[in-house]
């Protein structure tokens, strides 16, 4: 458990509310202390019709993009091949595989609404037990995304085998196999269509289990909320922000976005959280008024 | 100036960090309270590569989809008639009117850099004086977003018009021309292709200069990254929160994302900040560990 001191310096580096081109001061809350907002950010993504309206337009690309895909037979899946990088990209081949889309779990098919609830009412940071809990006893708790049961729908009914790749643990498979299935999102079974962290000795990086995948199917298209649901090379240690920034955005990874690569918005957590003021401000842009 | 307990709260309301699916806990930050990080919300919109790829892409689609539309010579712009709804819509017609797309300027051309920092390092909420400093003296401490000025430049090279409709101040129209024109974002003129919040007795709301827009072009697409930046209704005055999302992904909307109205992330600053708990987690979400 972090101390008080730790928490309030989270909550510090948190929230001044902006709004520009707008001729008015936003409301400031009412009411006491003890009931605040939710954090913007989670307002944004979970509540917001402008982060729905997000989602649901990145599903529709997906299903759309699935329908049109699968009739060119793809020569090669979406998953780079082992070594492969976005400097010198090389894919697994398809053969005459069957096909598949591979998904990430949390914040891509299914909102925590749970946890992250709980977690933003104690003040909390992330807490692994809590976290471990969730993944066994959320079946029915978990909302499916806007417009991801259509999407998973209308793959499903185009012949394309839709997989969850996910870092929820191999021990609570039963528990993510629930959750999923309660979200109105249909059957995922262990091995078979969801793979789970603990499956290989790759630990947090799902690139074994894209390799496993690729080896049984043609992946036509990958989709999650985080760079390392596309590639491990984005979550490699020490990898200086403008060289992750340049890798994301170079030409080989803009001619993937939209085109097999789905990225959905995620503005709650993500490896990001690691910027300081430098990274996120680069110095030519620093301003003050008069 | 608000007191500073109203701005503790508003920082209160802020960031606990949360990282599903990741069996480590995130890096507490470190250092002293003075120097915290940019706030999560920011980090992620203006720093991180997630968001990049995001806004990327959206502009990808919009060069593409402009370039493809103008081909079917449009019967009707994009921009609703006077009166009409997403219940019940119609639109402008578009003659034999020359091709526009709309766009608003800040959070979807340009990221505002300057104040957005000097508002989080000094931890004040959004200040209207500084704002309009901002707007007169800002050029070149603007930042074209990522991959915005190569889709204006395709869509300028397609023979389509590129017009801002923007909220900052018709008083100020030279400093946003010129903060535009730094940005790399070319030419932009008051009056012609840049209209201001002043330019009528609309107020903040833009249905009355896309009105003006509409009578002179057949306006193929839209931009922006609040809903007001399509149409008003979404702002009317004491719209509830669920009634909000029914319009913004309704059929009709619906037929319009990313089909002539393109909508941009933007997690920084926006109509859902008034959002409550329950409007973020729906009751039936909830959930607590053992």
């Amino acid at each position: 458990m972090r101390s008080v001191a730790i928490v309030s310096a989270l909550l510090l580096a948190g929230c001044a509310s902006t709004t520009p081109g707008v001729a008015t001061a936003p409301t400031a809350p009412v009411g006491p202390v003890e009931t605040p907002k939710p954090p913007a950010r989670l307002q944004y993504l979970y509540g917001s019709p402008e982060a729905a309206v997000a989602v649901r337009a990145t599903n529709a690309r997906i299903a759309d993009y699935g329908a049109w895909r699968i009739k060119q037979r793809p020569k090669d899946s979406v998953v780079l091949a082992p070594g492969a990088t976005m400097d010198a990209p090389a894919f697994e081949p398809c053969g005459d595989k069957p096909f598949a889309a591979v998904f990430d779990a949390d914040e891509t098919l299914i909102w925590n609404l749970g946890p992250m609830r709980y977690f933003a009412e104690k003040g909390t940071p992330f807490d692994v037990k809590v976290w471990d809990q969730w993944e066994k006893t959320g079946a029915g708790k978990a909302l499916a995304m806007p417009g991801s049961v259509e999407m998973v729908t209308r793959l499903r009914a185009a012949g394309i085998a839709v997989i969850a790749n996910t870092n929820r643990s191999a021990a609570n498979a039963k528990g993510s196999e629930d959750t999923l299935r309660a979200a109105g999102l249909g059957e995922f079974k262990h091995g078979e269509t969801l793979f789970l962290m603990g499956d290989d000795a790759g630990g947090s990086s799902k690139d074994d289990r894209r390799a496993t995948i690729a080896s049984k199917y043609c992946v036509i298209l990958m989709a999650g909320d985080q760079l390392g649901d596309f590639s491990q090379q984005f979550n490699a240690r020490d990898l200086p922000a403008a060289r992750r920034m340049a890798l994301a955005t170079s030409a080989a990874a803009n001619a993937l976005w939209d085109k097999g690569w789905f990225l959905f918005p995620n503005p709650v957590y993500g490896p990001w959280e690691k910027l300081g003021w430098d990274d996120v401000f680069p110095a030519a842009s620093n301003w003050t008024p008069e």
